[in-house]
């Protein structure tokens, strides 16, 4: 496939103070200079891991098919930790095989792992152990961006073989279900592992569904406006999970809410009126 | 027109640590594949629609004609507040009807403001109430960017049925010029709503001005380097405002200033010495 | 030489909240339509000459030839100071004469620089004493990405005639070799300024090397990852100069070390055990 206008994107926790950024986006237009590169965040806190794959999985979809997502967050680096190269969906995915990826690996279709063999591709003046994102990844985005076979990077693996992050599904205990905060944005939102239709089937059959974060008793709304600015309120985001906001406010905080917090959802039964008069 | 690089640049509150602003470039490179994106700014302060402002009103002159500027500052979402796409001086606009372009329905030629028909764009699988700016304003952006009419995204409306902000004008008052401190730079540099031109008007025929900001007395200079490094100076600034400063150093700081506060410029009568000897 | 993809590089003080480097990428893009801008860094501490010309140091070799780098960090703008176009290896540089560039001037080959003579090539219709990035540099640079011949900027000046940043060099005493933290990056990684060549050098024939940093012993490795998490270490980063870390920790932090930290490195002569039974 010719693709006039390859996109590469970068997931890195490299920040923006140093020449890492500078120095990745470099070595990719060197060997594709056709390419666009798109920053979605060098923001991740250091080594983490599940903010990477958070942030991927968010965002990953929203781009054109043959979109190459690296991402460089990479606690291991140095060791014999593999780096990946995978085709899933209608994309490409690099970085190291740390749990970045899990979302792909339990969700993506036309799944296909490599592992990339470094010496097949590059013909390195300069190796580091302290700059795999340089020296191995980025050269390899930039050669599946210009269209190189992902066959020829490395030795096909199964995706069962890769590393995975244990997802904390929420949970259904009789009459409350159980989620927690997994993340938390700019905004100061608290986003959830609660999905909509988690909270639709707990609640089907049910009177109201009341939701605690922390001590709080927060409505369950549709839009941040229904509330009055500096209210609390519930709702479902941009990707129909549960979220804990404060109308033009920083829920995170004011109700001092952080990653892991717990939020509780009840319902009672339906009381069904029979209106004995019609 | 055909436009062979059109340009897209982003003003939001998003800022960079989520993957916010890099979703928003997934959006338009889908719909127009051969745009290039700007960062303007992403670190607007949490729902200000003022500093939004400011940033475009200093920034959008100095692009390519037919750019398309994407301001996503936007606490109403989800709310009736309408979108809008404008066209003035050779520039397109898009951002909610909130205020942001006051200074564009004040100042800019050729307006042509229309209220964006969401309904007659998309066909949107996802469409949220808590991001308007993936759903709505990027791909009418990108639609933009792309070429098309702009008057087939919706109804034209009055420019003056649009909100706007209310502008802090400068004032004079008997021989003393009273402004105030509008906006703070990264390098803590004061920026104020007293142009040069209010200036000139007010000290032509007088002695001297002297400008004091807080209890300070500060000497009206060109440039930052005619002071010593740590010496507060004020002068006007790249768009011919005048701005408090410390050469080389952080005003805000270090005079404790922040905005609102009161920049006060006093004028004596000028004395004409006669010289009786020649 | 007609380049399809000319890249000008970004390095400023301008921070990402206002709209300072936004507007030099509409001034480049105006005037450069076919360019690729890709920031290295615009957080370099306000006025930090010395961070700009390491980070530039570090990064201008990973571009593709004919890349334009310009470097935007200014305290003497408005003054005399001159503005430099350089070419040197198989790139440009633009920016102040001061100090930013010594590490071109020391060893890059080809060397052929000009003070730019602004009233060459500038119809200014605006031209601020504050913003010569804005008015001047980011100009020349769009004319060098489209090919403009740098000897017609300005007029041709001897290198020495530059300004240069003293260089920290490590040194040697008796049996200790004395370097010290020139940087420190997003991670609380310490960079120094002592090189692998120096180290080897100085431990040829010797028995072992000790580096200390602050009170500590620490061991010099290949790997962050050869210790466990939290371990102090020193290793070479991927410019081969010596660095003080914490693997998956932050070094600066723990540690209490900043910028002029004294790194120690000790040797003992080797013992040579001749085994008499061979």
């Amino acid at each position: 496939m010719t693709n006039l206008h390859p996109i590469v994107t970068l997931i890195t926790d490299f920040g923006l103070q140093d020449e890492y950024v500078g120095v990745l986006k470099g070595v990719i237009y060197t060997l594709a200079p056709a390419a666009r590169i798109v920053d979605i965040s060098h923001r991740i806190p250091p080594q983490s891991i599940r903010t990477a794959k958070h942030l991927l999985t968010r965002s990953y979809r929203f781009f054109p098919a043959a979109t190459v997502h690296l991402v460089i967050v990479d606690p291991g680096v140095g060791s014999e930790r593999a780096i990946l190269a995978i085709s899933a969906d209608s994309y490409y995915f690099v970085g190291p095989d740390n749990g970045v990826f899990t979302a792909i690996f339990d969700h993506a279709a036309n799944l296909d792992v490599f592992r990339v063999n470094p010496s097949r591709l590059l013909k390195t003046e300069i190796m580091s152990t302290t700059f795999h994102g340089r020296d191995i990844m980025a050269p390899v985005a930039a050669r599946l961006a210009v269209g190189m076979e992902i066959s020829s990077l490395g030795q096909r693996i199964a995706p069962d073989q890769c590393h995975r992050l244990e997802e904390v599904a929420c949970r259904k205990i009789s009459n409350t279900l159980l989620g927690e905060i997994i993340h938390i944005d700019t905004f100061g939102n608290l986003c959830t592992n609660i999905r909509r239709q988690d909270v639709e089937e707990f609640t089907s059959g049910y009177e109201v569904s009341i939701v605690t974060a922390g001590n709080l008793t927060v409505p369950l709304v549709k839009r941040y406006c229904t509330q009055s600015a500096g209210t609390v309120l519930a709702l479902f985001d941009s990707h129909d999970y549960l979220e804990i906001a404060i109308n033009q406010g920083n829920a995170a905080q004011q109700l001092h809410l952080s990653l892991g917090g717990k939020i509780v959802l009840s319902r009672t039964p339906k009381v069904i009126l029979h209106n004995h008069f019609t």
